[in-house]
């Protein structure tokens, strides 16, 4: 399955009931994020994600960890966890495996992640061996405080509450079961295959319900990306979940779900959307361009979403060059459809490969 | 009934299927900035602005004066016409009454305004008549090349265009009939009660199926704009449709619909909506106020719409602060069903009043 994200709770721009439509089953959303705006004490009280941002399919959160390391260039990296600044105001904060645990416990996503460091690329090999080491020391002391702490989820405290004063139900967002979260460990190792692998089989001795392969689309070439995913996938067991983290086109996104990745995420749709490049079955296209100021004909004619069943290519070249809100939200529908739609076909063949083998 | 600004074509951030669901049965457009944005000619060429946007319902287009006097520091109004720059681009540009006729049976709004001179405030007694007559001449103009061009609406030239290559027709955005525009007339007469009479009774001698009150909400008080409505009102024949340009609140609102006033548009919804200042049946709701950080109710328990029946204003609260484009999405929409819910309101009122009478 294909994970839009939603970093601060909200896909940009697109309301949950047209998530919904979509078939969104899953959204990933950001700790770091959430843990600086609103803060998780807010999200907690709330009654977690779910209720706060009134979705009642399933949510991931990432750790914060390549947040952490992505937008801080002054954090520093200790044995204990990762001291950094908001990015916002650069007011101090403190990020470990613990922590990293508490927020996400709070958060109340059905999917957690292990906190990890992400090694920067290039790096040399005892530099990549060092933070391999310290991600596996953290991936234990995750499911150490996890397994203490799983029953803190602000889930099923309460039943479903009468929210409004007119004595009318809000739309059903269900407090959940007794079930806890599932905690998900992270494959690092860089560029090494080697390390990998072993990354790989340390994390599995540790052992979770999923595996991530993290620390990927960091600056590297796509192909070393592709060779690090496939030599890393054969290490991690086929009957548990395996994810990949922050990849990539819809042409990646399909290869690897074929070759057996059972869960990705990637910012490119949405990020794309807001710029004006949009994905379709005829290729790339960037609306901004004046070749399309007079075209009648639906952005991608293969496509069944609502933008393309309802709107021109002139009318989004419109509302793009004229800077017009409405023109993030159609072009960001747009683009979920199509990852959605790559990711059913993948199924589908998935499906057709079982039924003939 | 109360007309949602769309000025360039589009609501800001909302689509047009949940424009249709909030129940807008007309919308307003801006022909001065289409008329830069994206031009006359591509709206034409893609059928007109219904076609151009597909929306199938009514939409109005104003004649351009209001912007050319609101946006234009150094616009030159001559007897012909007014000389502006583009507030965009500082490209020169000219307006006349005939122009602005021609521009709006280009875009092919179901009705039109004449072009008229916005009598700025104050203004002292030789410039207000002076304004007024000119407006009167103005109109004159307007019918006349309305009368004669009429027919180059680019409507009903052809049937339903089969617009998508694999052959599947996009929702429905018929063709319209052989009818033609209306064309409404506007009464000006700056801020005093007797040019405004004498406005009103030769606007309607030139004759026309509609009327608008224009040159108000100019920096005037609440008051002077509620007394010049009134005594402007009671000139207009009330089997004509009676259009109050650009007022105001959602009590005004109802106020001037009770006094007989048919036609209303406002973008304070919108734009408040975008600043985060929400209506409601408790009164105005600054969302960004950290008092509602963890307030789990509904924006407006009363409210029905999608917004209230969904999300609490903790999340309203956070999107905003967030600055998410959702929250302007969100808001938008919310503000919008409170307008046209107040207008139905007084549509009751109407009829029950009928029924009784």
């Amino acid at each position: 399955m294909f994970m839009p994200v939603g970093t601060l709770g909200s896909v940009k721009g697109v309301s949950q009931d047209v998530l919904e439509e979509l078939g969104v089953e899953i959204l990933l959303s950001n700790t770091y994020h959430l843990f600086l705006r609103p803060g998780v004490e807010t999200v907690r009280r709330m009654g977690g994600l779910h209720r706060f941002m009134s979705w009642d399919r399933a949510i991931l959160t990432d750790s914060g960890g390549f947040q952490v390391f992505s937008l801080n260039e002054l954090r520093k990296v200790t044995e204990d966890g990762v001291a950094f600044r908001s990015h916002l105001d650069g007011s101090p904060h403190f990020l470990s495996p613990e922590k990293a645990m508490e927020v996400q416990i709070g958060l109340g996503a059905d999917i957690i992640m292990a906190f990890d460091e992400c090694t920067e690329y290039p790096a040399d090999a005892q530099r990549g061996r060092d933070s391999m080491e310290l991600t596996l020391r953290w991936a234990a002391r995750c499911k150490n405080y996890f397994e203490e702490h799983k029953g803190e989820v602000p889930w099923g405290h309460t039943e479903v509450v009468e929210l409004r004063s007119a004595g009318r139900p809000r739309a059903a967002v269900p407090t959940r079961s007794e079930a806890t979260q599932a905690l998900f460990g992270i494959v690092q190792g860089g560029m090494d295959a080697v390390l990998r692998r072993e990354s790989a089989l340390r994390t599995v001795d540790i052992g979770f319900p999923g595996y991530a392969i993290g620390g990927l689309s960091v600056g590297e070439p796509r192909e070393l990306t592709r060779d690090i995913v496939f030599s890393t996938l054969e290490h991690l067991p086929s009957d548990r979940a395996r994810y990949l983290m922050g990849v990539g086109t819809p042409e990646e996104i399909a290869q690897y779900a074929r070759a057996g990745v059972d869960m990705m995420d990637c910012v490119l749709p949405t990020r794309a959307a807001r710029h004006g490049l949009l994905f379709t079955s005829e290729g790339k296209v960037s609306i901004k361009q004046a070749r399309y100021a007079q075209d009648e004909s639906a952005l991608d004619p293969a496509c069944e979403c609502r933008v393309c069943l309802r709107y021109s290519r002139a009318y989004l070249r419109h509302l793009y060059a004229s800077n017009e809100l409405l023109a993030q939200v159609l072009n960001t529908v747009h683009n979920l459809h199509f990852y959605l739609a790559s990711m059913r076909a993948v199924r589908a063949w998935i499906r057709a490969g079982d039924a003939a083998g």
